[in-house]
């Protein structure tokens, strides 16, 4: 990260021991003793508006645009150019599960060669920095900003609260997705506060409706 | 190495304790076994047509030409296509000394921040093999088919009749609204269908409320 000049990092329930131990090169110190603990991925990257998972994809079905890492690091750098991104890496072991995918807009995989695509991860972090600011050419950034992920959850919660009013919703398994159906949308930033407005004024009707 | 299918591992003076007990992914294994020992750089390149050299540059006066790995990976490939080419990387805490250098046709530098050039010797080589390989296989663009004009249409129908029994909406001019708000989702074509039947439910459900 301090190679290529990214110096966020935020951890989402680290292994305890391990993290508090973690050494990094003495240029690199500022990045792990700034470094963000959370719970939950939610929380983690509620400030961004794109959150990209990481995947080497192996046998899981994936519920998600997935793009090469080339093309993933143009979208990603337009973006860059507009507002706080989250690149989302999973456990050394076990990387991303289902329900962290969730939160994604949308994947990127290096390409590896079929058999042998699982990385590293510390490798896997410093390709993909790597691809972000390759010939750190002129980028014209996208115009759009999209919503928060803040923003997105709000848009969750009131979209399940509607549907499971109207009967639409049984299996509270759906949540996953809902979340995906929502960051499939691109919501933009502006147009956030109208759709929750909206939700919120129809909730409110069938509430009252219901008496 | 594995993970991008370079295969040919040559270690020059390793530090025997360390190079004994190394131990790699399970899908790297053979890579591991078959690497040569040499007791030299000239020994190790002898049957090579091109060494590159790796380096962070730091103080030292470089006598050789250099290129930023995006040009290098350039250059390399087109190696590659005709016959073997080494790839020189030094130790992980001195790099390569100008002996070892002295072999070397040309030298790249990974394009790393100037306050934290040197990079850890494993991230440095996936760096730089996944250069090599980047953008070899065509890889056809995932087109994110969007809905039809007709899906929207009846997306607009039904949002205006649900905002209207809300009691959202009290002015027929914000039609136009609307329509835009809705256009600036990019709503997937594969999506439109779920997002339609639910907005059929609530409609429905609001219906049945009002009595």
């Amino acid at each position: 990260m301090s190679n290529f000049g990214f110096m966020t990092l935020r951890v989402v329930n680290p292994y305890e021991v391990a993290f508090r131990e973690a050494r990094s090169a003495v240029r690199a110190r500022g990045i792990l003793e700034n470094a963000q603990e959370f719970s939950n991925v939610a929380d983690a990257i509620s400030d961004c508006a794109l959150i990209v998972g990481t995947t080497s994809i192996g046998h899981r079905q994936l519920k998600h645009p997935l793009h090469r890492l080339e093309t993933a690091g143009r979208l990603l750098r337009k973006r860059l150019a507009t507002g706080p991104v989250a690149l989302l890496f999973g456990s050394e072991k076990f990387g991303l599960s289902n329900e962290e995918m969730s939160y994604c807009h949308w994947l990127l995989r290096i390409p590896t060669r079929e058999e042998h695509g699982s990385m590293n991860l510390g490798q896997a972090v410093a390709v993909c920095l790597y691809e972000l600011i390759r010939s750190s050419a002129r980028v014209t950034p996208e115009k759009k900003r999209l919503a928060s992920a803040a923003d997105l959850t709000r848009f969750d919660c009131l979209l399940t609260e509607v549907l499971e009013k109207s009967g639409y919703l049984h299996a509270p398994s759906t949540d996953e997705k809902i979340r995906r159906l929502i960051r499939r949308l691109q919501l933009p930033a502006h147009d956030a506060e109208v759709w929750l407005g909206m939700l919120r004024q129809v909730l409110w009707k069938m509430g009252n409706g219901q008496g």
